[in-house]
């Protein structure tokens, strides 16, 4: 059975999700669909970049992840679907597949422009709907992605902020606040060895004028209730925490946010 | 497989809704059930008709639709089951599935009061579990709805408020604020029409004393961030709506609001 | 199809849920995966263990069911596996998974430790993706309970709290508060029946020194809308709600907090 994922800023009050799910069942009934996060905050296109590719390393190859935060839409910018050497991938071209397609190798990046693979009626402000879930439908029904229109090149791939090496500190950013105020950052466990940090090792990290000295732990129970320190989150980057507490409220930094981490 | 989807307002804290889809999967062990909503407002009858009848056009005919938003559970309201010309509906008489229903042809409505299609015991207070889950899994496993009860004619069907053209103006009102704050009128296309209003043209609406002028638009990016817009949804209906920002928030008007809009 | 069912405290903003759903779905591809709630408060293990029982009696028997409500990530929590006679149990040996185990009959209990029904690499900071799902995929691929690592009886098996008899008067405390704010509390109709209680009689209720008198009804509708009442609720504890309104607000009684009843 193929599977294809959703990703969305839509949230779940409304039936717009649902109608998504609905579109793809009546192309593709034999289909599992999987939710990734329809939370993603509204038009927060890193956002929904960074959650997608949180999750896409652990579906099985060959999944079709379909991800739609779409400011443009109706707009000119194009609906693309890309083929990596795993996956593959459908929404807007405006960044938000290419973190996760990224990471694997992107093949080729199609523009969707095939009226046969979507709904008859195609309106200027759901294309999720209209366009994104019927070329999965599609897709998962055994089309091949050049079915779907031309071949380009000049598809939109966002730079994601790399942390840069200043005389022996990291100067970093706040990519993510996770669900229990985890403050997960651009930072690397190989970018911390540059600096001679590993587990075990106390850092120091500094934002907004305020200067705090973390232990680097594997475990949230390294330190005790309700304190606070760094760790290897679960996607593989330094992230400040609070042992059964909220790092986010605790600390006050948000996404974006800079911060400079030395030994 | 057969389709149900499930519709309600037991948000996603509790164990309710899960307990719905145990006891659909106890019945008829393959069944696709998809989500439509769980987070209507509480004991919001016109808004769980709403949401529903935006997301059902989209699902493959013979779908089995369940709506329980039902605040007199238990009580002498009683359930029912709605067979249109295209699908079935399950759910309280109270309203909740006929706006649904009634864009299809309702051809029969029965009341369900067999008890071997319920749970052995029925609470007074969770028929979605006990009455109705249930009921939607016999439908799936290919019970005919006239094998749940007698026949009824005089189940509820409530007034959609419909726009009044009054002089040049249209007299209608906010349906629905979606999660993005796009405040849904129950003004369509046709309506429009009849005071010459169609894309491109600048329309006047006046809600609680103020006058504001907008352009019908096509797409949210045909104004500038932030700025305010008309457009015609995903439902067809007149919205008001702000490219990248939240309609409700800056214009301060709630669902069931009075809007008069005009050329 | 072999059903599993996931419970957390992740939320849904988040890409945690999926990962554990695409691990699942990579080892084994025909399950029938359903969320019982991810919006369990965030390190509360009662609060997960109560949600959890409340939903596992309607599945079928056979069902995997998957919870991760886990502070001690990471540290010497063991993980387990629970066989009673109904079900299987997969998740951290701290409570979360045994108020629902103890329900029905619990046979076994084995520490989950071999290395070949986990992801190859195991993060300290996330077992639900890493150990978890893939127990419980592995399972529903039919391997037995036993494979999994050595049984162990000194299981945690937290103390639930029962309601006291003291001179006519139940003293009970409020276990849950459900998304309606109805107060859920340990005291069954059995208790009740203790003290002379049932359905239609009056009861008192005092707490936080105030002192309520309610009617023990059997349907919402039985009192006029925004009137308090007391009811066997659908997981058959007494219950306390406002019709059509929020008990948890209009009483401000909270988790944990004392009540007591008496005639």
């Amino acid at each position: 059975m193929p599977i294809i994922t959703l990703l969305s800023d839509f949230g779940w009050k409304d039936s717009y999700v649902a109608a998504m799910k609905a579109v793809i069942l009546s192309i593709c009934p034999e289909t599992h669909i999987i939710d990734i996060s329809h939370e993603v905050e509204k038009f927060n296109i890193p956002m929904g970049a960074f959650v997608l590719a949180s999750a896409t390393p652990y579906f099985p190859a060959d999944t079709i992840h379909v991800a739609v935060v779409d400011p443009g839409v109706g707009t000119k910018r194009r609906p693309i679907i890309v083929q990596t050497t795993r996956n593959t991938y459908v929404g807007p071209d405006n960044g938000v597949l290419m973190l996760a397609a990224s990471k694997e190798t992107i093949r080729h990046v199609y523009h969707a422009t095939n009226p046969q693979y979507m709904l008859p009626k195609v309106s200027k402000t759901f294309h999720g709907r209209d366009i994104f879930a019927p070329a999965a439908a599609h897709l998962a029904k055994g089309h091949h992605p050049s079915d779907f229109g031309p071949e380009i090149r000049d598809y939109m791939l966002p730079k994601f902020t790399k942390p840069r090496l200043r005389r022996g500190n990291l100067s970093g950013e706040i990519l993510y606040t996770d669900d229990f105020g985890n403050l997960v950052t651009n930072i690397s466990v190989a970018d911390l060895a540059k600096i001679g940090i590993r587990e075990g090792v106390a850092l120091v990290i500094e934002f907004k004028g305020k200067t705090i000295a973390l232990k680097l732990c594997s475990a949230y129970g390294q330190v005790p209730t309700k304190s606070p320190l760094a760790i290897i989150g679960s996607s593989g980057f330094l992230e400040f925490s609070v042992n059964q507490g909220n790092a986010s409220q605790v600390f006050g930094i948000n996404v974006g946010e800079h911060v400079l981490v030395s030994r």
